[in-house]
């Protein structure tokens, strides 16, 4: 049988999964905070078109405003000036929409110290438990920040600014130069730690992964659902002409 | 070894393809017009935040404003008032968002007469040849419009108003009433027929398969890169709380 047969038949009997890892999209939506004299993402907001009445007597609709990277969210190559030639979001292979994940979770170190930053020897810790990482697939990384659903508990601001989980320079140089990975996924408002103006290179995820033609996926949810191998992800961000990103509905597969 | 992994091997080696179904977002996506005292779908529109300068000196992003039924897009059942109370799109069950393809092909019939109709008798004869209808799968349908990619070739309008193929009412009932398929899927600004204002119900598609809990995907391309039977369909429209419907980045899945 075929492969797309078994695939199907696997869904209607639920012995696959399909799995939401997106946050919901609304006004309520956080977003990533950037310094006051830098342009920021939009808000989510709807401008409701008609809502069966004179406007559309039979039909309801919106217009909305938002912003590429509001939300859960899709980073192309270049969203950042290191990638700027590396491709558009209309422009990602769509093989890259459907690839498999690894997922290592960080949850209790996240609790002990919210400027945690994952390193390669976490990611190598967890190669010597479950494998090698798999080849053109996500690094997912669950650290219990999608519990945090307001804008305040998400970007969780002290005296040294956003404070939230991340990886390290040296770890994001890794993944980006040394692995085959396509990219990484994270529950926080962007790919970066909240410290992470302040490194060197200032946003290490952004710059490095996406300069080397490598991909982002931003506040994720329900990671806790997925097994630490074998989940396979669908990311399709809208097909953008020119766009750095989009938000998107972040799906996962998932063997019962 | 599991369903999964077969999956990620096929799409590793080839055997099986990601195929793009969905139109360019931009402000020249074409766009459903309805009558002048109506509320509108707006037109997509870009608003850069920065682009490696002054506002944002490593990165590149935008805000976006579009219609949730721009471009290429997913009905959700409360996008029409028949189907006001069964869901919004933030609550379509995931599962809908990879099901099975049926392919029917009328580009012919279509090119002979853009007011051309689907009727139940050209899917009978579609079974006839090809086997049953896919059980909670799409219907879609190839009629060679999304070769007209500009406002006035995708509207055509003639002395009679919007000029463009879709389904009879008979059909859609059929559709929505008799048959295990989810929805339809078309190449045209919306499920409907450019005339279903005039069709009893007006604007079948809608009024019979969103009241039937069902779903339309319209504005899609690369039809005839399917086969008849045996792809799949991904297709997830963002998560917008209260939202009719989403643009959303179509894709199939086949084997090659
Ligand atoms: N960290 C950033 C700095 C500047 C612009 C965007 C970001 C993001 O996180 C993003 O892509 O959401
Ligand atoms: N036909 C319509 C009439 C009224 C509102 C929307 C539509 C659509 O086609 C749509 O959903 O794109």
């Amino acid at each position: 049988m075929s492969v797309l047969t078994q695939l199907a038949d696997a869904l209607h009997d639920g012995s696959v999964e399909v799995v939401d890892l997106t946050a919901p999209l609304s006004s309520e939506t956080p977003l990533l905070e950037l310094p006051p004299h830098f342009g920021q993402t939009a808000r989510f907001e709807l401008e409701e078109i008609s809502r069966y009445d004179d406007r559309g007597p039979a039909w309801y609709w919106n217009n909305f405003r938002t912003g590429e990277h509001t939300g859960t969210h899709f980073d192309a190559p270049n969203h950042w000036v290191t990638g700027k030639d590396l491709g558009d979001v209309s422009g990602v292979p769509v093989g890259v929409f459907l690839r498999p994940a690894a997922v290592i979770d960080v949850v209790d170190r996240v609790e002990a110290d919210p400027d945690f930053l994952l390193e390669r020897e976490h990611v190598e810790a967890w190669v010597d438990e479950h494998g090698p990482l798999p080849a053109g697939g996500w690094l997912l990384c669950r650290t219990g920040w999608s519990s945090r659903t307001t804008q305040q508990d998400m970007i969780n601001n002290t005296e040294t600014g956003p404070t939230s989980p991340g990886m390290s320079a040296d770890c994001a140089r890794w993944v980006a130069e040394e692995t085959d990975l396509i990219g990484i996924g994270v529950e926080t408002v962007g790919t970066d730690a909240g410290a992470a103006h302040s490194f060197d290179p200032a946003f290490p995820c952004h710059a490095l992964l996406l300069g080397a033609g490598k991909y982002g996926l931003a506040q994720l949810q329900n990671l806790d659902q997925l097994p630490p191998t074998g989940a396979m992800v669908m990311a399709s961000p809208l097909k953008i002409v020119g766009g750095s990103g989009s938000p998107v509905r972040v799906l996962a597969l998932v063997e019962r």
